[in-house]
């Protein structure tokens, strides 16, 4: 941890933790262009997790930021975003894994990706890769052309120093990375830094 | 189950029911402009299940429609969309809820939803709650606004007897819906019409 109280995820990597309720969670991309995939859990039963179907249906917009809360596959609140340098993170699309490199990229030994650094991070806390959603993918940059329904992975809007708080509203387990595939970071993998600030 | 092999499924309400490798699902709109909420699970491994942010990253489109495979939380392929009349479906939005009718309908007295009539459906086969991700929601009509990522849900595109036919790629157990929700269904409450085809 750095003096300024800020925890470094290298490059293609994941890591998991607590956060408890009322304690803010900043993520910070130091370089610029970097994605990291968050995940959360209610600490206390970890069978209720983040759902992007449905904090997407409450809010009737893709495009989420400051004062959207994040909302549980049992419609509870686990997260507010409470700032947001940025404005432009993706709710659509699930972390990178093995086989995303496969069948995307071709990759004929793939990098275990987002998911495999979420699934081993997230292990000691009993959670299982198959219960690994949807992840809300900060900074990642994702335009849909509303007529036809194509969309792209374009270059995050994200500059060096930008970031997005999350405020926790209940006990969390949170998973988080830095992402590990190419198009998504404009072809480079960089590190991710996040904070955490006591409850108020 | 009529003359022609057709099942229906009674407004506002739900089934499951298992589709073996290779047999093919029709889901039937009879009246035209009604939505049917689909889920697939792996039925020798529940906890293998449709996973929308993995079929829509791999497509790079939001709207599927025939020749689009439908792929799990493991990145296989559960059913392929072999015919589809209508060419507008919901891919975005978990079923509609007790929540959903208290937090954007403001009931006082919410209906259990697709969620309550999936949940009771599949409990048969070992699958709770908690495991009913983002449903592929036939016929349901959500344009996106690409700029703002704004959406809202407007009535379906399908007109009486129009249909969209799986086929199953593994042992499936299927979960499906007359849907409950009154914005999706343009202001009423239709049946849903279904039928299974043999394996070639």
């Amino acid at each position: 941890m750095g003096a300024d109280g800020r925890h470094e995820i290298a490059p293609r990597s994941g890591v998991a933790f607590t956060l408890g309720r009322g304690e803010r969670l900043t993520v910070i991309d130091p370089c610029g262009e970097q994605v990291a995939d968050l995940l959360a859990f209610n600490r206390h039963d970890t069978d209720e997790v983040l759902s992007s179907g449905r904090t997407l249906d409450y809010a009737s917009r893709i495009y989420l930021t400051t004062g959207d809360p994040l909302y549980s596959n049992r419609s509870n609140v686990l997260l507010r975003i409470v700032e947001d340098t940025v404005g432009r993170h993706d709710f659509l699309l699930t972390p990178c894994s093995a086989d995303t490199f496969r069948i995307i990229y071709g990759d004929a030994h793939p990098h275990r990706g987002c998911f495999g650094n979420l699934a081993a991070a997230l292990a000691p806390y009993g959670i299982a890769p198959d219960r690994i959603p949807v992840a809300f993918n900060c900074f990642m940059n994702v335009p849909v052309d509303g007529a036809t329904g194509a969309f792209h992975v374009a270059p995050p809007l994200s500059r060096a120093g930008d970031h997005i708080t999350f405020e926790a509203e209940i006990d969390l387990v949170i998973g988080l990375t830095a992402c590990s595939a190419l198009q998504s970071n404009n072809g480079s993998f960089k590190p991710i830094h996040y904070r955490i600030a006591p409850a108020a």
